[in-house]
């Protein structure tokens, strides 16, 4: 549509002037802004911008956008990102039994809908191995001993760094990451099998039945130490009734999980969510 | 379109033949079914059932139709309760000072929507009184002290005692009500602005806003004496974003609300909501 | 949970005391009744009702239950199908190039979720061949010439009647199926990718752009010699923005197309559809 | 929040530099831009922009800003409209028989979710004059009569004009307009009871109830001389099932209408719809 684009996702203290001090920073290189997107959170005095521009004609090459970005990023106080539209992050996913999550993501990474490379699949268990590999990707195995969980992370990191992972996809890992793992591993999303925050913890769909909900739904959120608290990127929703066993429930439910988780990670990826705090802005 | 009918709701231990035992009972008294769905929950071993029936042509007379009803629900040791379909539940709403789920009740009420009528409008403020009046129904003010809640919960009983009120509404009626008026009222529903068991208590659409959730809610349950824990019988869900700041999410769950309550009050007083231990059955 | 069961989908005249006499039926023969939903079109003067029993301690075997419920039927003028929960209806899938409709199918297939037998995949084109196979299932090649689209409807008709196909799904088949075709093939079920009746016809989703709709959807229905509008057994929507170019729809309304197929198939599966005229009832 | 802002809402040929060119016009007479968002229509090779501003601080008096940007807009090619946040755009309803669009419309201007001031409704009927006096607000019959169509729209031209109307709201007014009148009054918004394009024209729920659909819609559109083809402001849906007889379709219907319509007139009123052919992009 529009050849290759680059992705500023910047926040900082609002203050007079910014939208037009960023959009002059592109312009005066020749870029064509083709997305800007601005947001002032009054209660804490943010700004947050996502400006997207073609490179086609843009004076800077790429290397050289945030060193030049730098001064004014400083100047302004903002922290911020910088993407390139054709580049192929690097995704590491990790499962355990359940297939649903997984065989989604692979289907839309084969259709072209995952902007990025999955360059392995990890799980603790070896059920998916065959799914993977019939997909041409490579399956680790790394179990995930009670005893020795911390071996198991530590050949996790190992694999993230050795395959310069930039993302890792949780499709239905039912292990608990540790703080120290979270805290080294590259940018971690993760589906949660409810509407956060109901039904946090074990078992949701046995504590929505429980309740007598007439909704379930799904959570995709970043992963922080704090198990199923950390931000949300998107959720979504379905009715059900009385008439649903918890067999139905997981039914819908893993219908929801691998549409949300995918959202998600395509929001992720197309750099259209911007963490602050616990939220996150999606300029979607 | 279809006359008068009679409704039993009716639960009893799962057993054969039940189904079949109903519709016999009505049958052979010359009843046309119009509507009859059942339910088995097979955890609980439960048989739920909802049998409306034509009342032109029946060959019981209203008033005799319970005890010709009665030795076969002691059979079936069944709970049980029959409605008719031109009764005129008589209808409590408690209010404090918001107006909107108020407003749209007695809107539905003018418009034949809700089938029952609006006996009086009982406020712990006074503010809503010409709101209330000018609809052509009586407003009755009853403060709530800090000090005296059980001197007001004695009068408000007695009011509901005295207009004989089948239902009490309460339409964001800001007051915790005690164990011990629950339990003599007649049956409550409560709107809550959130999507339980999200957000209880509270503050809910700032708990929302803090958490960065994507979908505020709202539920409409029976009133128990546990707060906010009562059985849910409609629940309703919209999507809001980063640029939704706490007066937007107030908007919107107003709408929310006004649309929750009055589908509950409208499933209630046609019949279809079944209650068992805390959850619902919702024959819609 | 609670072993095989039959189904009873009938429809009849309405008239006083079906309700009973199809329970009855049931009962009599020592069938223990565990879903019963009745429907009255008082505007057609209809009655519809589906009646699942348990087959375990019914005195009827398989094969005569149909001859013993004869009779009754003959006496109320119902048309009437039966059916076996353990049943595994056999079902042949009709695609062209896209494979996220079929894709979704087979791991439902795979995962449980579809209660029948995909038999064989035909395409009018061969790229999907390779998916199928890997799969374990098989793919026939019918390619369908212009100048002669009766022959291959001719070798499509032949290989279900080889095969005892008792459903066709078109998983995004993009050949119009003559008349012909439809009296003497089996029940077909196709997705249609827009909310019909809007946009019907070729390119909805240009249709769509263009019109400038904030919502679109998908459709899937039984197929009738008319062109996009046999009954309809199930419809879902998502919102769009003008962000949204035609490749984002055409994305948006994959997952639509493929929950929507995916839940008609299973609910045509699972006896819960009822065609009358040109609608049908869903017992969900 | 953040006191008056100034709003320019822009559509040119898109071109290189544009957001920044926009966005320097405010900044460097001093505005705080609080939300710019941006849209570039690639197929139609259209830049569409809405920047909102705090006047607090900016330089030029509000009478001059046109003046000020006509030159800068001239040289892009641009149409634009500017608006202020404390304006209150001056609103006539359009009435017949039915008050749930009317009356949903009155509660909110009272809440003060209508930024803009209600000068009178008028209705080809009486009936509703009492609603709308109560409301302390102006009601003018209207008679329309079928030989004097063109003396009803002239009088009704007179009375916009006269009381400086900004914007025309059908709240359900069964009156087909002239193409003259549409032409010759300001912004009409109108809200038809079914999902558009489907079930164009008379009686949508019948249409929609003999075509079987699962789900109904409504959608809130500019009124152009063209019937039921404007602009599309929002639309939205709700599932319906065959229990759903005419006269519950006519009920769910209602409450999507008030609510659609209620959301495109704040969406208006809020300058966050831009027209560009026959489509609208809502800066939401």
């Amino acid at each position: 549509m529009h050849g290759p684009t680059a992705t500023l996702l910047v926040t900082c203290p609002d203050q007079r002037g910014v939208v037009a001090r960023f959009a002059q920073f592109v312009t005066e290189c020749g870029g064509n802004i083709i997305h800007a997107d601005n947001h002032t959170d009054f209660s804490g005095g943010r700004f947050l911008t996502r400006i997207e521009w073609q490179l086609e004609g843009f004076q800077l090459p790429r290397e050289e956008i945030g060193t030049a970005f730098g001064p004014l990023a400083d100047e302004l106080q903002a922290t911020w990102e910088l993407h390139f539209s054709d580049a192929r992050p690097r995704i590491a996913i990790f499962v355990s039994k359940q297939d649903h999550c997984l065989l989604d993501l692979l289907w839309r990474h084969r259709a072209g809908e995952i902007p990025g490379e999955i360059v392995f699949v990890a799980g603790n268990h070896e059920e998916l191995a065959p799914t993977v590999r019939d997909a041409g990707i490579e399956f680790r195995h790394i179990p995930v001993a009670k005893a020795d969980k911390s071996g198991a992370e530590a050949r996790q990191l190992e694999l993230l760094e050795q395959q310069r992972v930039d993302l890792v996809v949780l499709a239905k890992y039912m292990q608990i990451l540790s703080p120290d793992f979270v805290a080294r591993a590259p940018r971690i999303i993760n589906i949660h099998h409810s509407f956060l925050p109901a039904f946090v913890g074990a078992k949701p769909y046995h504590q929505a039945l429980e309740r007598g909900v007439k909704i379930i739904g799904a959570t995709a959120h970043y992963v922080t130490p704090e198990l199923d608290a950390g931000p949300i990127i998107e959720q979504d929703v379905t009715r059900v009734s009385h008439r649903d066993e918890i067999s139905d429930l997981i039914r819908h439910g893993k219908d929801l999980e691998r549409m949300v988780l995918a959202r998600a990670v395509r929001l992720h990826l197309t750099n259209r969510v911007l963490v602050y705090g616990n939220r996150t802005v999606v300029f979607a």
